[in-house]
């Protein structure tokens, strides 16, 4: 029997992440997920080559974004991973390539506890595309939605924002890293390439999160969305905005403004709304996961946009408030 | 607030789709299913524009297509369809192109019971994407698994074989549809393009298929593939694989030969095994659900590739047994 590429490339390199029994070993046209007295959570994001990521972007990095986006969309649900699906679509069988991807790709999944169940290899003409399913689980009915957030709800985001974009800039040129120093650009570029998925606050989140999402196109516009699904409005101090070094740098030489780092993408923060009295729970939960998390403003009656006021308390006009690929 | 391009063309046409109380309209960023005292069944298949499908094939019969490939493989493992998440990766936003492809998914996923529960659609320079998730249900630890061929096992195929190569075939102007007739030539190329589930068989798979998985890469490598992961091989009358009118008329003029029909791709039948005794059973739900299913043979102890035998009972030699796009 003439064995397909196909099998063989799965064989060797996919068939040892495939450690949960549903799986089959990969053996098989399907997997298979042990149902309980949960929810399923279902998630899936892809990244595109020259859209997402570049071309020379390395295979242990695509690996690890590739699913970190997806697990970030697992941890502000409040949801703990349970498995994912990949499709893979290439242009050539690339041996070291594909080495490198599936070996740090077992090892998020070792580390964020989210074996590979499954999946789909494909041959594609065009640009190399990673599409990822992730499965996690809730306590029955307590998905943290979009939807939730109430007038008077403390809005929260975990760790820093703005990084990731900084890191991008750097990448494309458009901020000298030498301005930055070594150490500060180096954060940045790895905050873009590598999410931080926040996995160990996830119990948190769903035990007192009103409305909660993961900040993947910008702060101001997932709020915006979140706000719009909530059918709230908020109101966001801009000097309460977590920072890291690298930014605040950036910042004080004007190397980027406020308006990019709030609008850019790739963060993979925690955005929440958490009602006053469960406040103080989630800020010790979060310490307890080592997990910065920071109340940047309040959720308001209304249906505009949220606002954003500086340290003077200032009205802040964000016009660009969101990325998109489109 | 900007809206992105994303959220428009996913409100416009895909929203009408997500009718599942998990879907939340998709308007978050993940989807939750309820689960039960069952095992969920997972499943993915992606299919390439200039890979799967040619650029002028329309976006109604591509969305047919890249669902039903998922739902054969559900059937095949005896489960029943809970849902789909959609990756679609666009060369650009076309919105007649978007309303016919809506329009035909959300006309399948009510035909067959398998709700829009979420998804991503990415932009891309390269080919046209489909990539589908679909989820299933199947009684806890009943999923029908390539592995489980026993010798003694009758060896059973749905519907009829090797259609689909005709049609491709014919659609690559390398059989000339004129020799065939209209009717035959349209319905070969139909069978290429739209494929048929087994939904309805689905229930019997999982009663009493020892074995089962889909028809998609050729019924003599899939077969070859079961009889491995289960550990036995196999005997098969060529004579008895059940064949259409179209395939019938085109051997007998020598416009295509039996090895290309056993071995070429997208049949989407089910190919199971049985044993004896459950068989008079399973022809018995067959016919209830009217779907054919035809015995070809028999599973055998051995470790070597099926073998096929013609009328006169002499070992036929199918040197391409599988078709791999890589």
């Amino acid at each position: 029997m003439a064995t397909s590429g196909e099998d063989d490339l799965i064989a060797r390199y996919f068939r040892p992440l495939a450690k949960a029994a549903g799986s089959f070993a990969l053996s098989d046209d399907a997997a298979v997920l042990p149902e309980g007295a949960t929810d399923l959570v279902l998630t899936t994001d892809a990244i595109v080559e020259g859209v997402h990521f570049l071309p020379e972007d390395p295979p242990d990095m695509l690996a690890r974004k590739a699913l970190r986006v997806n697990l970030s969309d697992l941890a502000a649900k409040g949801a703990s991973p349970a498995g994912f699906l990949l499709t893979l679509a290439l242009r050539r069988v690339d041996a070291a390539w594909l080495a490198g991807f599936a070996k740090a790709l077992g090892e998020d999944a070792e580390q964020f506890g989210c074996p590979l169940l499954g999946g789909d290899t494909v041959s594609t003409p065009g640009p190399l595309m990673i599409s990822i399913t992730a499965l996690g689980r809730v306590s029955s009915g307590t998905m943290v939605r979009r939807a939730g957030a109430q007038p008077g709800d403390v809005v929260v985001v975990s760790g820093t924002i703005g990084d990731a974009v900084l890191g991008l800039d750097i990448l494309k040129g458009r901020v000298p890293a030498q301005q930055l120093g070594p150490d500060l650009a180096a954060h940045a570029i790895n905050r873009y390439r590598i999410p931080q998925p926040r996995t160990t606050l996830a119990a948190a989140i769903a035990a007192d999160a009103s409305a909660a999402m993961d900040v993947s196109d910008g702060l101001a516009g997932d709020l915006a969305k979140l706000c719009a699904v909530s059918g709230v409005s908020a109101a966001i101090n801009l000097a309460d905005i977590p920072l890291s070094d690298a930014t605040r740098v950036a910042l004080s030489k004007g190397l980027i403004d406020l308006e990019t780092l709030v609008s850019g993408g790739d963060d993979y923060e925690i955005l929440c709304t958490v009602s006053e009295v469960n406040w103080p729970r989630l800020h010790d939960s979060a310490k307890a996961a080592r997990i910065a998390v920071m109340a940047i403003g309040r959720i308001i009656a209304g249906r505009e946009p949220p606002t954003f006021r500086d340290d003077k308390g200032r009205a802040v006009s964000l016009g660009r408030t969101s990325y998109s690929h489109f």
